[in-house]
């Protein structure tokens, strides 16, 4: 649909005339996400408060038209594409962090707050809020809490969804509610909390939120290991994960990842090495140094080439490039890539392994894969060229067997990155018709006109 | 409503003569919980498997009868009574643990299991459930589930939601639903799961559910510390709360609740306590050493009349002793008690232990509070005599002022217990109406004929 002109000036009157944008070069901007699809809003507002959110909100749904609630726009399945036109509401201008409490943990929080804004803020304090997708030097906490985001640490501290006490969002009627509590337990009726994360922004624009915060960890520890075989590697995950210590991260690179940043490193890798492994602990310094030990020792026994342990922080930096400058160079291999980011259950990270490298090989693709192996998350990247007929249609047939695959595993199609648009057709081969339908149900009572975030996750 | 003969034929077709009981005796059995209050159920069927479970729904949702689910009865909010009679359904007959995967640390169980024969099955393997409820002896998982329970190792390990992955239900209507995922992470859809989780019973009877485990800490510590003031143990839990080691445990208890048990525990307290601290820690062995040793000075520096630290298991248990004997003593006091489980902020400790004071002088009863200080939940028990109707005015007057100084200190009135029938009335002081209607809207769409577990939570 197209916003008439009246309903431009009524969004105006709203949000001063700084506060809206229909110029064709920024309405282009914000028609992108990080999937590299493309819808064109009709227009763009940056509200400023949660009153304007409320009345943008009343008036789209008394005037029909659709709201795409965007954070910095970095998801990796069009949560913030406006598929069916519409005004993208950006939340860059809520960026507010109210407050952090060190005596009771927590920090209050506008959505639009840069990830790694906060991570500073609340480690200047002593404190520690654990979800670091990698995109945190730029993501916000809104997108965060509407994916649900998880990153390297998840493996040991868990993901958005345990770290969101309450909310205040706005409904799509204007209306405001309250969910959760401030304080550390509650469970005063139905979690509606978490019910709003992770619902990738069709439910209610999330204004504030109450997060939980950890003591910052006084040591940490970063260690990269080397294998020449990449099922060594998935077998020493597995193995590592049943120790007592839980690192914090276990990340893990294959073959065709170190291909592309070998060349970037500031340190030189084994010549042989097919797969790579980055653990990082932390805890009490003593602790973590004899974790490290044991760990190191551990993997060598695994089979490991070479163990890299990071004296100090700069050095662990370095070692962390080589997973860190993965994504932006994978462009080097083709134009376009297919970003999934599936997982299993641990022990089946081997079949997993085994099951990429076969569909390499029938597709002819080249599948770069790295990620989360502690907690069996692999983002598997299926390289093509768009405007190849032939590479296309290979690459979607290696998506649909990559999730067959998944399933087949116990697996799930989505660790982290949410349906968007771009897995709503596979959500199908996951949930039933039943799930679906209750899914359907909650919308409605939320949203009964369908003006949040219209066609994502579910027709 | 009065179940009809045909409808009770009707059960024991699917049931078996065993599965189904309208003995009077029985029926009165099953007409309590943990509350004292009681409301008779027309019958109660014992269902052994999912599908006797389904048909059963679909005929209570066909002829429009009551469904009451119930693990072990021990819920403290009448979550289990048939509050408009129909049909209580006991899990007991569904209690297997049918795998414990110590691969991908993961217990996929039946409802009816008792926690603390998960607790033992998993440390036999080396691993670790969290969530301890006091009644872990005799609650289910099931009921674990429908309450989000906590327990004393919630402060540093959270709540029964953090801890499901997945779900079996079965809706109202019969159809068997599957939620959630067997791996660490994902995020397909909305989060099914963790709205079932804390439904308290209301929307789906879970038949199946995919726990996340721990690796067994290696070692646990535990001990006592005791004050002369109240106040002092307060700040005591605040400061500790905030040094870098999270103790998996922060149990206190008030004067009134030592004095009832000064006399029984097999250790003798200094005379002048007037509040006691248990603090437990695991980890790492010498971790918890050097750990232990920091916060027995620490608190000493708080102004400790003495600390006890256990050498070993027997006496940790006799340390215990003094909060796990409780319960079963309070009614030396009164015959009655109204027990509630309100949280607030852990720096406001203090100030609600002032309120609980001055409510205990202004109405004249006593007020027997402990809990779980280290996550800011109290326990408080105001004792009565039902039959007396002045104290039974001034008891309820003294939740309402409990109530809302726990609101005012930005605390909510449920941790871990639910809601159910006890605190309805009081849940719109904390939950506004439109977050009402988003839930009453919730649960039409997962029972329409609101045959499951009807009221409960909100009229």
């Amino acid at each position: 649909m197209t916003l008439s002109r009246s309903d431009l000036s009524s969004l105006e009157k709203i949000t001063g005339p700084r506060g809206l944008s229909i110029k064709k070069e920024e309405r282009l901007v914000y028609s992108y996400d990080a999937t590299g699809r493309s819808y064109l809003p009709d227009a763009i507002v940056f509200p400023e408060t949660e009153d304007q959110v409320s009345r943008i909100f009343k008036l789209a749904s008394e005037k029909g038209f659709p709201v795409i609630p965007r954070g910095a726009g970095s998801g990796m399945t069009g949560g913030a594409v406006p598929v069916q036109g519409g005004v993208v509401l950006v939340t860059s201008q809520m960026n507010r962090i109210i407050d952090i409490d060190d005596q009771n943990f927590t920090a209050t929080v506008e959505p639009g707050v840069i990830v790694g804004d906060l991570h500073k803020a609340v480690e200047a304090k002593g404190l520690f809020y654990p979800p670091d997708p990698a995109s945190s030097s730029v993501c916000t906490i809104g997108g965060n809490i509407g994916e649900c985001a998880g990153g390297p640490r998840a493996v040991k501290y868990g993901v958005t969804r345990d770290y969101v006490l309450g909310i205040r969002a706005v409904l799509p009627s204007g209306e405001i509610i309250k969910t959760g509590v401030t304080t550390a337990k509650g469970v005063a009726g139905y979690d509606l909390t978490r019910l709003i994360v992770g619902s990738e922004g069709t439910l209610a624009l999330v204004t504030q939120a109450v997060l939980r915060l950890l003591p910052k960890p006084a040591a940490v520890k970063t260690m990269a290991v080397f294998f020449d075989r990449m099922d060594m590697a998935a077998k020493t995950v597995s193995a590592v994960m049943k120790q007592a210590v839980v690192p914090r991260c276990v990340e893990y690179l294959d073959r065709p990842s170190l291909d592309l940043v070998r060349d970037r490193l500031s340190f030189s890798i084994p010549p042989e090495t097919r797969a790579l492994l980055i653990l990082e602990l932390d805890g009490s310094p003593d602790v973590v140094e004899d974790d490290a030990v044991r760990i190191e020792s551990f993997c060598r026994n695994q089979g490991a080439l070479e163990v890299m342990v990071a004296g100090d922080q700069t050095e662990a930096a370095t070692l962390w490039q080589a997973r860190k400058s993965l994504s932006p160079v994978l462009y080097k291999i083709a134009p376009h890539k297919i970003n999934e980011d599936i997982v299993v259950p641990i022990s089946k990270i081997p079949d997993m392994v085994e099951a990429i490298r076969k569909i390499q090989q029938d597709s002819g693709l080249t599948v770069v894969s790295f990620g989360h192996a502690g907690d069996g998350n692999i983002h598997c990247n299926i390289m093509y060229n768009k405007q190849d007929a032939v590479q296309a249609e290979k690459a979607h047939k290696a998506v649909d067997e990559l999730f067959d695959v998944t399933l087949k595993l116990g697996g799930t199609i989505t660790g982290e990155h949410g349906v968007g648009i771009t897995k709503m057709a596979y959500l199908p081969k996951e949930i039933g018709a039943l799930e679906l339908d209750l899914m359907k149900g909650i919308k409605q009572v939320f949203d009964p006109g369908n003006i949040l975030n219209p066609g994502k996750i579910f027709k």
